[in-house]
């Protein structure tokens, strides 16, 4: 009987599944499977360390011979013992195919669960967090942006954040399964495969290497910062606000990467969606400096004005009270 | 009489220039200046603001003609009204070409200022902002590797860092002033060049523009968010640090992106220097979980150890208690 473990890759694999799926108890799994490497190497883990494990199979309809891919993909896992089933979506909607297919693939995803606690694990490994960073500095609206993806996301899992491309492919080959290659992923009208493909190899010679592993550590060091900051944000929000709005009083004391959140945090409950750096910069300044009885304008003909200790939000068109009274 | 003003791009420099100058008083100013088109513009706008200016032009020695070159400059700094004189220096010390010509730089324009409260101002743009940030993320430690040069840095004010460098080069034609272009700045040897010249144009094809402008911004609000944590951070350090250790039930309530600030100002003040993100990964954990009596590698042949409800520092070949008692 031969003594070896499993292969190294295999072997790194499981272990990033394991550890991520230690909170979850004896919950049944959906995995998210394409049929690459990365998410059939994750399937390959989850079954291995669990029985309940179920494979979702998204097919987008895009491509020529997507369902005949899809059901292969389904013949393939259930070889490997998971019981998966394809989900047919329509990839339609403002933002570009690819925000499209996204949101059309997460909803499938989550009605696809087999028990409503299921996490959902997604095959997600370092070089798709790095390329997130780098997708982020292009948006230049600070620790947020640059933040990437987590861990878990209630109901989505990714075990693979730690996890090289390479890893996952290595595994695959490991355990003789049969890799399948997006298209896509070559396709250069996608700014991810640019990024991929041009941008980080670039990044990696110019910077003498080790680039994706640092903008993984970056995103994860400032999704903690971005963390502490709303904790005090939401503390110092709670103290502030009420009915008729915020009592700018209550942010003069604090440092401008508290107030910016206070202000955000209050101005997304209220429902003002289309914030940029330009509206909060101002509605910031209100805040601080006044003077009272002026405004700033908000995304959506909507009007940021300071009167009577508080900050409200109102229609921009609004009668002013000199005028009415 | 003519009615027009001066040239946009010009005004654009002032303004940048009058605004950063404004805290400052009638204190001489010196500015740095290579006989680039930044550094002369900056010049050219100081000697419009203020009567007391100076000018020092740094001779690094590297390239052949450099000691003639100086001279030209500080002719034409001459001619433009400016007192200026050549420091020579010597570069040589550990890091590299570039890090051991700005240490010797930087020393020469501190001991150059013509008064104790003297600002020296430095060219640098949004561009090269841009490139500082894209370098930091090659580090891949967090907010303060990303968060960029700082606009005032006693005693180092750098006036252009919202002024694109394509405006200061405007700004010098319109006034017929002669730009010197670096060699060194074509140079594909110098990271920061190829930054400039290969990665930036890229990530602006690859991101569809405005990426140098998004990464000026992320600086700046990565700046605040590390400036309000490491305010936090202080405080939490002064309440739980003697000259016995630190306390680490003072940090057990605190975020992970608090902690890590307070462990590593707490280190940095005794003196430990090159603390990777492993190192501050591993004080962390010895800090939140333990156990006592167990300690974790610090850089320099040292060790933190946690004992009687502190954290302390140590020789990693200190006997211990139990060896000696």
């Amino acid at each position: 009987m031969p003594v070896s473990g499993p292969d190294p890759a295999v072997a790194q694999v499981r272990r990033a599944v394991r550890v991520a799926l230690t909170p979850f108890g004896d919950v049944p799994l959906l995995v998210a499977c394409s049929g690459g490497a990365d998410s059939l190497a994750l399937v390959a883990a989850a079954a291995h360390l669990r029985t309940d494990v179920h494979a979702a199979v998204v097919d987008h309809g895009l491509q020529d011979g997507s369902a005949r891919h899809a059901a292969a993909t389904v013949d393939l896992l259930g070889r490997m013992g998971v019981a998966a089933t394809v989900h047919r979506v329509e990839v339609d909607g403002p933002g570009g195919i690819e925000a499209a297919a996204r949101t059309a693939r997460y909803a499938a995803l989550r009605a696809a669960r087999p028990h409503p606690r299921s996490p959902v694990l997604l095959g997600h490994t370092l070089d798709d967090q790095a390329e997130t960073v780098l997708l982020g500095l292009g948006r230049g609206s600070g620790a947020r942006s640059l933040s990437g993806m987590r861990t878990w996301d209630d109901p989505w899992l990714r075990p693979l954040l730690d996890v090289r491309r390479a890893t996952t492919r290595a595994a695959c080959a490991a355990l003789d399964l049969p890799v399948w290659d997006d298209p896509h992923n070559t396709d250069p009208r996608f700014t991810r495969v640019r990024l991929r493909h041009e941008v980080l190899p670039l990044l990696e010679d110019v910077l003498a290497g080790g680039v994706a592993g640092a903008l993984a550590r970056t995103a994860a060091q400032l999704r903690e910062d971005d963390e502490a900051l709303t904790a005090v944000a939401d503390a110092v929000l709670a103290g502030a606000a009420d009915d008729r709005g915020v009592a700018h009083d209550a942010l003069a004391g604090q440092p401008v990467a508290v107030r910016r959140r206070v202000l955000r945090a209050w101005l997304h409950g209220l429902g003002v969606t289309g914030l940029t750096a330009e509206h909060l910069h101002g509605a910031d300044a209100l805040a601080v400096r006044g003077p009272d009885r002026t405004g700033t304008a908000l995304p959506g003909g909507l009007e940021l004005v300071r009167a009577r200790g508080r900050l409200v939000v109102r229609p921009a068109n609004w009668p002013r009270r000199s005028q009415t009274g």
